[in-house]
C-alpha cells in the first residue's frame, strides 16, 4: 500500500502523476517507445516540453515578458548561476540571510561579486523569525536582492515578497506553486524541482527578459540564461523525463482548480497540524506566528529521548520520512501539495496517539 | 507495440528495464513509495546509488584510485568544468578536435585557459577519418589532452587511444560501455548517460584522485570534482530516478554477461549494418573503415530526393529516428547497447527493399 510521504525532498509526487507515467512507461501514445526514449528535438517531445511551459504559465500567470527555463544542477547551481549571469555589469548584491540555504546561496555569490550579507534570522520571545524590512541595511545600488523565500530546513517563511528598487531574485524551491504569487514582483523566481514541481533533477528559473544581458564573460554557456532562453532550454539535452513528469504534476494542479485551489488545501492542513500542535503540551514548533512556513513544519517532542521511538512508530503507522534534517535534529513535517489533507489527519491521530501514551 | 529506436539520444532502453521501472513505479519494494519520491540520503536510497556505482565499476574494471561521480548537467556542462577543475594550476591544455562535440569542449574550454587545438579531422580517399597521432603538435606542458572517443554526428571514432604523457580526458558519451576499456590509461573519462548509460538528466565522471587538487577557485561548489566526491555525489540533490535506471541499465549488461558479451553484440550488429551498407550501391557511409563509429552508423541515400520518403516509410515499419543531426542532414542508426541484433535485422531488410523499389 501507499504510505504518507513526508520527506521535505525529494518528496511527495501526486498518485495520479505516477500512475500515468506507469502506464505510459513502454509505450507513449502508441508511439512504440517510452518518451525518455524520445529526442528532445522531436515533434512529439516538443510538444510535451512546450505544454508543460504553457501550463505552468497560466498556473502562475506569468507574463509574456519572462522566460521559462527547465535546467538541471538543482537550486544550489543557481547559486553560482545567478551571480554570473547578473553581475556582468554591476558586481553589487544583496542577500537576505536567515537560513542554511540563503547562506549557501550568499557563499557561492562572493566568489563572483561585492556581496552585502543582510542578517534577518532573529527570534522573537523564543521563537525564530524574520527581521522585517525596516531593519535591513539594503544598498541602493544592487544588481539585485536575494532572498529564500522558505527556508526548508527551519520551516522558516516570508510572510511578505520584500519591497525594494532593485530586482528580486528568489529561490521558491519549496515553495512554488503551493500559493498565489505575483511574479511581476520579481526579477528571477527559481526552484529545484524536487518538491513541488517533480522529480530531481531539474531546476525552473522563470526571468524577466531584460535581466538576460547582465552576464560575465566567464559564465558556463550551460549556465547562461540568455543562451537557454533563445534555445527554448535545450542548448544541450535536458532532463527530458523530469520535465515530462514536472507536466504530468502542472496537469494535476490544473485538475485540482490550480493555484487558488490547492492553497486553500495547504492552508487547512496548515491549520490542522500546526493547531494541534499550538494545542498540545507534548509538541513544540519553534517558530514565531508570522514566519510559519506552510509546506515544512518543524517539531520537538518535549521528550527527545522519544524521538527515535516515534520515528520507528510513524514508520509503521505508514506516516514517512519524519525526521528533522540532519543539521538540526527533531522532526518535520513536509506538507507539499501532494501530501492530501487525509495524510495530515492520518499524523495529527498517530501524533495524539503517540502523546497520551508518553505524555 | 514496441518500435526499434534508433535515436542518437536520449536513445533505446533495454526493454526489461523499462519494465521493471514500470513495476516499481508506484511502491519500490513494498516501502509504501515511489523510489524518485525517496530523499536521497535516506537508506533505501544510498543502497541503491551505492549498487549502481559498485556495478559500474565491475563492468568497466574501474580502480580503487578512481572515483566515480554521478553529476548533472550533460556533457557540455562538463566541457566547462573539466578545465574548471583541471586548469587551476597550469593553465595549458590540448584538444584534439575531430568533430562537433570536439569543437564545442575546446570553445567552452578557450575561456578558462590557454587551448591548444589539435586539427585531427581529415579525409581519405573522400572518406572522413582521424589523422594519426604522429602528424599532431602536442604540448608536452599540457595539464592533459582532450578528445572526443565519439563523435555521435560525424559517426566517426578513435581506433586507439591517444598515446601521451599527460592525463587523458575524454568523452565517451556515445561509446561508453559499448566495448571494454583500459580505465588505467584515463584521467577523466565522462559521459552523458542518455545513450549507453540510461534517461537523460544524468552525467556520470570517473575521476583519478590525483586530479581533484587542480580547481581553479572560481569553480562554482556543483562542479567541483573534488566537492562531489568526498559527498559521494551528493553536495545537493542528485538526479535520484535517473541513477537509479542508470543502476538498473547496469543490472542488465550484467546480466547480458557484461561489456565484453555486449561489444560481441555490437560488432555482430556493426558488421550487417556496414556489410550491408557497403555491399550496396544504393546507400553510403561517408567515414572511412578504421574510424568507423561502432555506435552511430550514419549514411545517405543515392537518390537525395527519397530522404523523406525513406524516413517515412520506416516509422511506418517501426523503424523510428533514422534521419541525420540537423547541422549534416542524411540518415543516421544509432545502435547501442539497448538496440537488439533483431533490431539491426529489420533496419537491414527494410533498407534492401527499400532499394530494390527505388534503385
Amino acid at each position: 500500500m501507499r504510505a504518507y510521504n513526508f520527506c521535505a525532498g525529494p518528496a511527495a509526487l501526486p498518485l495520479a502523476v505516477l500512475e500515468k507515467a506507469q502506464q505510459e512507461m513502454l509505450d507513449w501514445h502508441g508511439k512504440g517507445l517510452s518518451i525518455m526514449e524520445m529526442s528532445h528535438r522531436s515533434a512529439d517531445y516538443v510538444a510535451v516540453a512546450e505544454k508543460a511551459e504553457a501550463d505552468l504559465r497560466r498556473l502562475m500567470n506569468i507574463p509574456e515578458n519572462y522566460k521559462v527555463l527547465f535546467l538541471q544542477g538543482g537550486a544550489s547551481l543557481q547559486f553560482s548561476a545567478i551571480p554570473l549571469n547578473l553581475l556582468g555589469k554591476n558586481s553589487q548584491a544583496d542577500y537576505i540571510h536567515t537560513g542554511i540555504w540563503s547562506e549557501k546561496a550568499y557563499k557561492e555569490a562572493q566568489r563572483y561579486g561585492d556581496i552585502n550579507i543582510i542578517d534577518a534570522a532573529t527570534q522573537i520571545d523564543g521563537k525564530f523569525a524574520i527581521k522585517p524590512q525596516h531593519q535591513w541595511t539594503l544598498n541602493s545600488d544592487a544588481a539585485y536582492l536575494h532572498y529564500v523565500d522558505n527556508e526548508t530546513i527551519g520551516g522558516l517563511q516570508f510572510d511578505q515578497i520584500p519591497d525594494v528598487n532593485v530586482p528580486l531574485v528568489a529561490d521558491f524551491s519549496s515553495s512554488i506553486l503551493s500559493a498565489p504569487l505575483d511574479v511581476t514582483q520579481f526579477g528571477i523566481i527559481y526552484a529545484g524541482a524536487q518538491k513541488n514541481i517533480g522529480p530531481a533533477g531539474l531546476t525552473l528559473v522563470i526571468v524577466r527578459e531584460d535581466l538576460l544581458d547582465q552576464a560575465r564573460s566567464d559564465i558556463p554557456s550551460i549556465l547562461k540564461y540568455s543562451a537557454q532562453a533563445k534555445n527554448d532550454s535545450m542548448v544541450n539535452t535536458p532532463s527530458t523525463y523530469a520535465w515530462y513528469l514536472s507536466g504530468l504534476v502542472f496537469e494535476w494542479l490544473l485538475e485540482q482548480g490550480g493555484v487558488d485551489a490547492i492553497h486553500q488545501v495547504n492552508l487547512e492542513k496548515a491549520k490542522l497540524l500546526y493547531g494541534y500542535i499550538d494545542a498540545s503540551e507534548f509538541y513544540n514548533n519553534p517558530v514565531a506566528l508570522p514566519n510559519r512556513s506552510l509546506m515544512n513544519v518543524p517539531f520537538t517532542l518535549l521528550r527527545t529521548d522519544l524521538e527515535k521511538q516515534f520515528l520507528q512508530e510513524a514508520e509503521a503507522n505508514h506516516l514517512l520520512n519524519l525526521a528533522g534534517h540532519r543539521s538540526v535534529g527533531g522532526m518535520r513535517a513536509s506538507i507539499y501539495n501532494a501530501v492530501p489533507l487525509e495524510g495530515i489527519q492520518a499524523l495529527v491521530g498517530f501524533m495524539d496517539d503517540f502523546a497520551q501514551r508518553h505524555g
